[in-house]
Formats: structure tokens, sequence, C-alpha cells
């Protein structure tokens, strides 16, 4: 019960007014505590449980990983589980939630390819547990890049893992500063699934405004 | 008919070894065509027809966008319908393909935070078509990053957009470049979704180094 109503910020509340503030209906809600992504109140009568700000917040990381992740309800709840072992040093438990994003079952790497990628974490110093999906993917990735002709290596993300390296010191220690370690964990996983959501959308209009901007060109030269 | 066997590098060939080559089985393909996401072969009598190296490739792209972008057989046929219309120029094949893979009736954005995203791209110089999904997405991310008391603005991207301009150059007019205009919006689709995923799995690879990195400076501090 490490999500009790301790965590709160303001007077504790009932399930209808935790439905209004977080904008999850009342039977979404029940959902999530039978299938135990959102763990119980704290009962004040026989049929009756008084919710915290914590519960606010685990019902929009909920959301969000399942609408902006795209992630299964199951597969939530098997992330989640990492935040309830205290003992866990916060790390692992960072890991445990990281890791728990992806279907180690669904990589089709080769070894090759999986052979250069663990070189380019070596080089770089990265320290990446042995179970983590992250290298078994990029691999898996490289690999279809390289069935569509395009000449890319685990290198080529050098530029990209630069980048990444700032921000990621930056963001963990924000999230290890959060007021607890449930807290610093849920920061985690919004930093992971929304932000790269971000950077992917922003992609995605640094191509349309690039294409934008080449087509222009192209019916400015074909013009008489 | 566009991606016909007038698209091939080497001999045209049966159902059996387009499956042996793709690595689709031939249910699958079969299902493919039935579905209108993969256009039919070269009818070489009633009940036999002949395929390309057009369809090798778009087989690996269907595969690409529903393994690693997590888009449904019905998106990769309406983002692919783009590809059939040859009066297009190809901005707006490009356009409508991208603007495809993802779905604006599940977006959330509010009035405020969309107009501050509209800003930021007319001060990037950024043209956007108005149906474009991604400024509404953006919006919503941004949204849900405050909601968790994160001080993010449009602005927090200008430095992934000032990386991602450079490179989304590069990525329009090596598609453009492509033999003809289907590998060309196929091109963009790939880089689209199997390069964002590699990024994003590059970002996980970085946030996981620097915990590890971090863990293990509390830990030597706590020794006495």
């Amino acid at each position: 019960m490490l999500l009790s109503i301790g965590d709160v910020k303001g007077a504790p509340m009932r399930i209808s007014e935790l439905s209004r503030r977080s904008g999850v209906s009342v039977a979404t809600i029940k959902y999530y505590l039978r299938e135990g992504v959102l763990p119980p109140g704290e009962p004040t009568s026989s049929n009756q449980a008084s919710y915290g700000h914590g519960h606010i917040r685990r019902l929009r990381l909920i959301r969000a990983l399942i609408e902006i992740g795209g992630l299964s309800l199951a597969t939530v709840r098997d992330a989640l589980a990492a935040t309830e072992d205290e003992h866990l040093p916060l790390h692992d438990a960072f890991g445990a939630v990281m890791h728990g994003l992806d279907d180690p079952d669904a990589i089709v790497a080769h070894d090759d390819t999986l052979g250069e990628v663990h070189d380019w974490l070596a080089e770089r110093d990265w320290t990446i547990a042995p179970d983590a999906p992250a290298p078994r993917r990029l691999a898996e990735l490289i690999g279809i890049l390289r069935d569509f002709g395009l000449p890319v290596t685990a290198d080529s993300f050098s530029t990209a893992a630069d980048t990444a390296e700032v921000v990621a010191n930056d963001e963990v220690r924000y999230a290890r500063e959060q007021p607890d370690r449930i807290a610093a964990v849920e920061m985690m996983l919004v930093g992971t699934v929304v932000y790269e959501r971000a950077l992917a959308t922003v992609r995605r209009l640094a191509l349309e405004a690039a294409s934008a901007r080449i087509e222009a060109t192209v019916v400015e030269r074909s013009e008489p």
C-alpha cells in the first residue's frame, strides 16, 4: 500500500472526486483497482475508501502510458510492479520499469548487429543491464534500416547519443530529487514515454517542413 | 497496379519465393493482398501471379510499420493509399502518408498549448499543413508533461528541432532520389517510423547508463 493517502497534497477524497480531478471515469478507476495498476485507497468504511494526490498522479501516468506509449494494461502493471519493492535500489527500480516497457520476445536481432551495438555501448562506456531489451531492439532496427539499403551502423547514432547523454543525466537527477521513490520511478516513466513521443513528433514536423521547403525549390526551378 | 513487376530487380517470382525471400508466410501475404496493402502481382495464369522486388520491399515496409511502429493494418492501408495517386506532388504524398501515421481523433490538446506550438512553428518558419496531426500531438504532450509538474514549453524542444532540421533535410533529399515515387514514399515512412524508434531506443540506453553512473556515485559516497 505504498501509494497511500500519506502521500496526500490537500485533503483525502472519495472515488467520485478522484474521478472528477483525474478526468478518469469511476468505472475505469474501479477497473484499474481490480487489475492492480492503481493501489487501493485507505478504507474509511466497509464499502468506501479515501484517495490521495498520489492516486491522481498514478491515474495520469497510467493514461499517459496507455494512450501515448501505446502500452497494454498488462505491460503497465508489470512495469509498475517494480515501484512496490522498497528494498530495491532506485537504479534497479528504474531499470525494471524501463525494461518492462519493451517486449523482449518481439525483438528479432541478428548476432552480428547485436555485437556491433554491444561494442558501441562499450566504447561509450554505457553500462546497460544484460536483461535490458534496448540493445537488442537497436540491433533489430539497424538491421531493418540496412534491409532498406540505408548505410546505417551503430555509430550512426553517436551524435544522437551525445545529445541524449546530456539530457539523460539531468532527467535522472530530476527524477531522483522527487519527494518519494514512487514519484521518482513515475517521473522516469513519464520522462521516457512522453518525452520520446514528443521528440518523435518534433522530428515529424521537421520532416514535413523540410519536404515543403524542398518541394518549393523544385517547383520554382521547373517554372519558366 | 503501380507496384508491378516492372519494378523488378532480378527475375519475377512466385508467391512461394516471395514468402521465402521476405520471411512473411504465404498465408499472411495472401491476407495482405486481400486487404489491399500489398498490390497484386502480374497474373501468369488463372490462379498464379508473379511478383517483383517492389513486393519484397513493400512486405518489409508493412512488417516494419506494424511491428516497429505499432500501427494497425487499417492505418497502414490508409497511409499507403497516398502512394497510389501518381498526380499528387511528392510533398503532398509525403504529407498524406506521414499524417496517416497518427490518429487525430485520439489527440486531446488544449487551445492555449496549441497556440504556443503554432507560434513556435511560425518562429521557426516551419510550414506545416493545417490537417497535420503533429502540432496538436505536440501540444497534448506538452500539456501532459506540465500536468506532471515539468516546466516544459514549446521552446524546450528548440535544440531537438535544430538537430532534427539538419537530418530531415538530408532524409527528404535521400527519399526524393529514390528510383520511383513509391520507393520515395516508402523510404519516408521507413525513415520516420524506424528511425524515431531507434532514436527513442538510444534515449532509453542513455537514461539507463546515466542512472547507473549516478547510482554508483551515491553508493560510493554512502560507503565509509
